[in-house]
Order: structure tokens, then C-alpha cells, then sequence
């Protein structure tokens, strides 16, 4: 058996960027995955400006604190205001710039107005509640790397710089198809001996979450003619087919071997349960994943193994998770697999589903992540484990 | 000021779900709210089936480790099988389902073929390798509550019941404003005293990855007038009005002087750092939320106090987040204001940015979380933080 490790390392020196750098707009490149460099063409701030509602001033002009300083000037936010007039004081809101010549802002609550001038009752420190010119960013620091997906506070750094377009890698289109002659689609009537196909929703909704375009090939025919048709057509209109079912050595599998026919097929006997195997080829030089059929098996073989290999394909510079630590409130003997336990954190720690078949999906909706335990490892009621959020594999 | 805690409590006290619930589809339903419970109409699995590829037989006739079973039938899945010939076993495979009369699966690693019949070298338990009718859902049992967000394993568990179709909250329609007189949208020239509106983007993506539909209004004029009409639009256009900036108490924030007219408005002193200001009002019955207008502020109160509002107002049932324990690799006094550090979580604990200033948008996305500093901790090197993942507040 191949550990999770080698199979991921193994996929992922099988792997290249398969997307092209496309122009972006700002406003459509929410989960994109950059494709260039940022580099600051200005600094951030471009000016000293005001932290605060209140008055700018010269520190060594302060009169103390009983006398007025006169007002010479207000200066509202957006405005290059003069220089300050010496032995006056400029009203000043936030984010306006600080005039030459001043050198502190004081907050209104320390002020009082009187008539045309105000008087500071409580002095700050010299250079206090000024934003200096290009403390956040440096004109001409690289501020993010080729390879970063975008978050909404990732767009909000590209557009204070006011870069409005940039290249990011077009959205991988990942072919999604279900193997199984049992399947039928939700909604229709199930005969006996037939199952509905979850496994199309759930992968379709992760290739999505996911930020590809997904290309959903619905129910591969039991037919090894009309499979050969689908995988041809999928290959040609793709970047990567995933597919669920038909990996086992079980007999009724055709789709191994039409993809060995179409190019080559590796059946991998990883190390991971839910999971176990998976298959590994491509066809013509489309990459082929082939996950198991269960549906746990499915979510987890996806989340852990193919989405590295999937991002990489994207453009990610890094598609690896932190787990977090967490607390037992179960028990549960290590065996010879890596062992992906569907677990929900509490306030204390991390319970786990009691039920860990494959075939239930319940367990993974009951939770919100995976507890990592690792082949051999013995995991008593209050040690702590290694937990992935789900949320951190979206 | 009022506690952070105190400040959601107050707002969820004024908020009801907003938005009506519409008929979904399974493949539109990613990302949506359930607006209805869902039951099982079936029981999953629907019959007794093979969770091995091998062969079913009867445990009591069980010929010993040499002597040949011999094959009475071959059971692909999806088709309902004939009851077993006594004295016979059956050929079987994974997903198909167990005929009357056999009782146990054999996986066929532990079998020998031999011409029409099969040794079963290593007979398993009575009843083993069988997946039972209702195992995972029982007919009538409820998997889901109304309230629930669907992710893709939820859309699996939904489809393997054979549901294709359902009520879903149609997706909040959430107003995005940006106020501040030195606002400039990027791509544009920037003259001194302005700077690039980041704001917009942010929130933006927010809205967006939250699952709502963006109503993008883009910068607010400087123009009292102009901003009553801005407002008007937007209340009867939207569910939800987000706004940053503009609601501090300076004089050249007209916001707030125009939602009072067309409503009402509450400023709020929210012990929170980066954030403080708060606004909360109503525009006609339209309800809104101003956020400050510093990026770090904007993220850190959209995320930890307008998050909870939106979701509750979308239908979500609990939009409360469980934080992770970290170790510190820093230390932080603490303060009067409950501080949201943003943090970078790495193999052994999370670190702290250097620069938390609330102008500074690059700490937010040099980290992947926030370290929450509830008002007087102080944070020694080596302490158990809460430390909450931007993922988790997606």
C-alpha cells in the first residue's frame, strides 16, 4: 500500500499548471489564483494623513493648557491642503492629509472649541495620530506572489494600490463523471437493486467551491463503447476528468479499462480509509483521477488527495493545510491505514461520529472536519490530534 | 462602549429572516440555506448489500477450507437477484445487492475460483462484508433542519435520497456602499489628498463568498442630496445596506445625517480594535450597517459583527464560529477594546503581525486568521489563544 504522503508526492510530480493566464478585472477575480506578481506602484498612504477627527498642529507650538490656538484652515479628507499658517491649528478629519508644517494631530476629545480657535487640553505626543506616507506599502515592494488565490481582503490590497486588472490563471475545467450501473439520478424512480447518485452532487458542488468550471458529465453508461465516447469527449473538452466508481479489480468496472486503451491506467491501493483505491492515468494526455465509489470514500479522497493535485493544476503555489490541534473526547485504535475520522469540534475538543462506514454520509454532514490519525496511532480519550476544518479544504 | 458580545446580541435581537424561500434544484442549491426540513423518503441503503467485491453465500454451508462451492449466479449492481440455490454460492460485487438466502460476503482475496465454483480459503464471520437496508437513514427520519448551509457532502447526503428538489432562502441581496469624499476607484489617477477605494472590493468579495447576491453601488457622492438618492435606490433595491466609512462622529460624514432623515441611526462605541465605530440604522425599513472606514476595521467588523447579522437575516440557523486553541509565538498587552490580531497559524502555534495598525491591509493578508485578545489579556509567549481562520468565517 502507497501512503497518503507518496500519493500526494507522486501526483504532484505528475503535475503542471494546465490553465493559461488570462487578463482579470478586479471585480471578477474573486478566487482566482494569481498568475503575475503584484508590485506596488505607489506607497500607501501617498501622504502623512490624520488617524483622527481633530486638529493639526505644530508640537512645539502648543500654547498649554488654558490658551487658544487659532484655526487656520480645515481640511476635509481628499483635499491637498496649504501649508499650516505658523502658531494656528488646522481642523483635520480622518484620513485627510497633514498639512507641511504640522507635526501632530491632537483627537477632538481632548479639545475644546472656542470661537475661531480651540484649545488642546490634553497634549499628545509629538508625531501622534499621523499615518506616515507609505507606512502599509513601499512604491515598488512586491506585495503578493504569482500562484496566491484571491480572498476578498487579497482584492481589497490589489485595489488600494489601485491596480484595476492583472493575469490570473483561467479557471481549471474539470470534468465530473459517475461510474456505477446502479445510479440513479434523484428524482427519477429507483428499482431494486439501484441507488441514487450522490456522488455527482457532491463532487460537482467541490469542483465549484473549489473555483473551477465545472463540466458535469453525469452517469457513465454501463457500456464500454459508449464510456470510450464520453471519456474521448470529456478529454478533448477538459483539462482533468475526475471520475467516482468503476476502480476496483471488481469485473463490472469497464472504465479502466477503456482509459488504459485511451492511455494508461495505474490502480493505486493507498493507504487511507475512508478510500483505499484510487486510480491514477490519463487519457490521450487528459489526467484521469478515478476516486473510489462510497461516498465517504469519495468526499475524503477528494478533499485529501485530489485537490492538492487539482489546485497545483490550477496554478496554487501551495495547496498544502495546517491542521489544528484539538482535543479527543474519543478513542479509537490506529490500524494499517491513515485513518480521516469525520469529527465535529465542540467548545473542549473534537468528538467523532460513532458510525465511520464508508458508505455513510451522514457522518460528514453530523461534522465539521476530518481528524487525522495516522497509520498505527492509538488515539486515547484526551490526547491531542490533528483536525481539518472542511472549511479549510474549500 | 458596548462589548463585542453585547453589540451582535443587540443586533440579532433586531433581525428576522429577510429573505422567502424559493424551490431549488439540486444543482443551483451550493452555498444556499435550507428553508425546510428534509426527511428520508427511502431507506439507504434500500436493500442488503455487498460491501465487498467476492462472493455472497450462506455462513451454515460453508464446505470447509478445500472443498469447491459451486456458482449458481452472478450479481452485477443495480439489478435485484434471484434468491439463492441453496448449497450454491454467488458471484458478487461491491454496491450489488445480497440475495435471499445468503447471509455472509466473502472478499474475493480470500477465495479461489475453480472452474464453475469457487474455495473459500478464509471464511469471515456470519453476516460480514453486508451493508444492511436503512444502515446509514431509516425511511422518516429527519437528516437536515431548515437553517442548514449547503456544502457540497450536505448536497451528496440530499441526492442520495433521491431529492432533487427543495426550499432553499433565495440569496439576501446585500447593498455595498463606500463612503469617503477622497475615494478613488483604482484604475483611475489618483490626485494628492485621495486615495484608491479598497473598501469596495472587499466587501465585495465578502457578499459574494457569503453566498449573497452583491448589490454594488460603489463610492456614495459628497453630496447630502446626492446620498438620499443613493440611499433611497438602494433601500428599496436591496435587503440589507452595508456601508463603510462615513459614520464616525466628524463633521464631513453626511451619511449618517441622511439615514436619520430617511430613518433612523444608532451610533455605536463597539470595544473592538481595529473597529470601534458602529453604526446601525434603518433606511426606510431597510437595515443598516456602517462599518468604519479603515480596511482592517472593515474586515474585523464585517467579519465578527455584520457576518452574524447578514446570515441570520439570509435564514441561517447558527452562524456562530467554534475559534481554534493556538499556542502564542508572541506576546500583546492587553487593552480596553477586545483585539482582533491578525494572526499566521504555523506548524507549532500562530504568529502576529508586527504591525496591527488598522490602515494596514497587508497584515491581513500575511496571516490566514485572527487572534482573539478579549479587553485586559494580556498574551505572554507560550499561551493558549483563541485563533479564529478566515475560512471559518466564509
Amino acid at each position: 500500500m502507497l501512503s497518503v504522503e507518496k500519493a500526494i508526492a507522486e501526483l504532484l510530480q505528475n503535475c503542471r499548471v494546465l490553465a493559461e493566464p488570462v487578463p482579470t478585472r478586479l471585480g471578477q477575480a474573486l478566487g482566482r489564483v494569481l498568475a503575475q506578481d503584484i508590485t506596488a506602484g505607489i506607497d500607501v498612504p501617498p501622504a502623512d494623513n490624520s488617524a483622527m477627527d481633530g486638529y493639526a498642529f505644530r508640537h512645539a507650538e502648543w500654547p498649554g493648557l488654558e490658551r487658544i490656538l487659532p484655526l487656520s484652515q480645515r481640511i476635509p479628507a481628499g483635499l491637498r491642503p496649504p501649508a499650516l499658517t505658523p502658531g494656528t491649528a488646522a481642523r483635520i478629519f480622518t484620513g485627510a492629509e497633514v498639512p507641511e508644517g504640522a507635526d501632530t494631530v491632537v483627537m477632538q476629545e481632548h479639545c475644546r472649541a472656542v470661537g475661531e480657535g480651540v484649545v488642546i487640553e490634553k497634549c499628545p505626543l509629538e508625531g501622534a495620530n499621523i499615518r506616515r506616507l507609505g507606512q502599509d506599502i513601499r512604491c515598488g515592494q512586491q506585495v503578493l506572489a504569482r500562484g496566491r488565490r484571491l480572498e476578498p481582503q487579497t482584492l481589497g490590497l490589489v485595489a488600494s494600490l489601485g491596480i484595476a486588472e492583472f493575469d490570473t490563471f483561467r479557471p481549471l475545467r474539470v470534468a465530473v463523471i459517475s461510474n456505477g450501473s446502479e445510479l440513479v439520478e434523484p428524482g427519477e424512480a429507483v428499482k431494486p437493486g439501484q441507488i441514487y447518485n450522490s456522488n455527482r452532487y457532491m463532487l460537482s458542488g467541490l469542483v465549484r467551491r473549489w473555483g473551477f468550471e465545472l463540466c458535469d458529465y453525469g452517469i457513465a453508461p454501463d457500456d464500454p463503447f459508449a464510456i470510450r465516447d464520453l471519456l474521448a469527449r470529456a478529454a478533448a473538452e477538459t483539462d482533468v476528468i475526475l471520475s467516482s466508481g468503476g476502480v476496483s479489480v471488481g469485473e463490472e468496472d469497464h472504465i479502466k479499462d477503456v482509459v488504459e486503451d485511451l492511455g494508461s491506467i495505474d490502480l493505486w491501493k493507498v493507504a487511507i480509509k475512508p478510500g483505499k483505491p484510487f486510480a491514477f492515468g490519463r487519457v490521450g494526455k487528459t489526467p484521469f483521477l478515478g476516486l473510489p465509489g462510497n461516498p465517504s470514500s469519495v468526499l475524503v479522497t477528494a478533499l485529501i488527495i485530489a485537490r492538492p493535485y487539482l489546485m497545483t493544476c490550477q496554478g496554487l503555489g501551495n495547496a498544502a493545510v495546517v491542521p489544528v490541534r484539538k482535543r479527543a473526547m474519543f478513542s479509537s485504535r490506529g490500524g494499517p491505514r491513515q485513518v480521516y475520522l469525520r469529527a465535529k469540534s465542540v467548545a473542549d475538543g473534537v468528538e467523532c461520529h460513532p458510525r465511520q462506514s464508508s458508505g455513510v454520509l451522514m457522518s460528514t454532514v453530523w461534522g465539521d472536519g476530518l481528524v487525522v490519525q495516522a497509520p498505527g496511532q492509538d488515539i486515547a480519550e484526551g490526547d491531542e490530534v490533528d483536525f481539518i476544518p472542511y472549511a479549510l479544504l474549500a
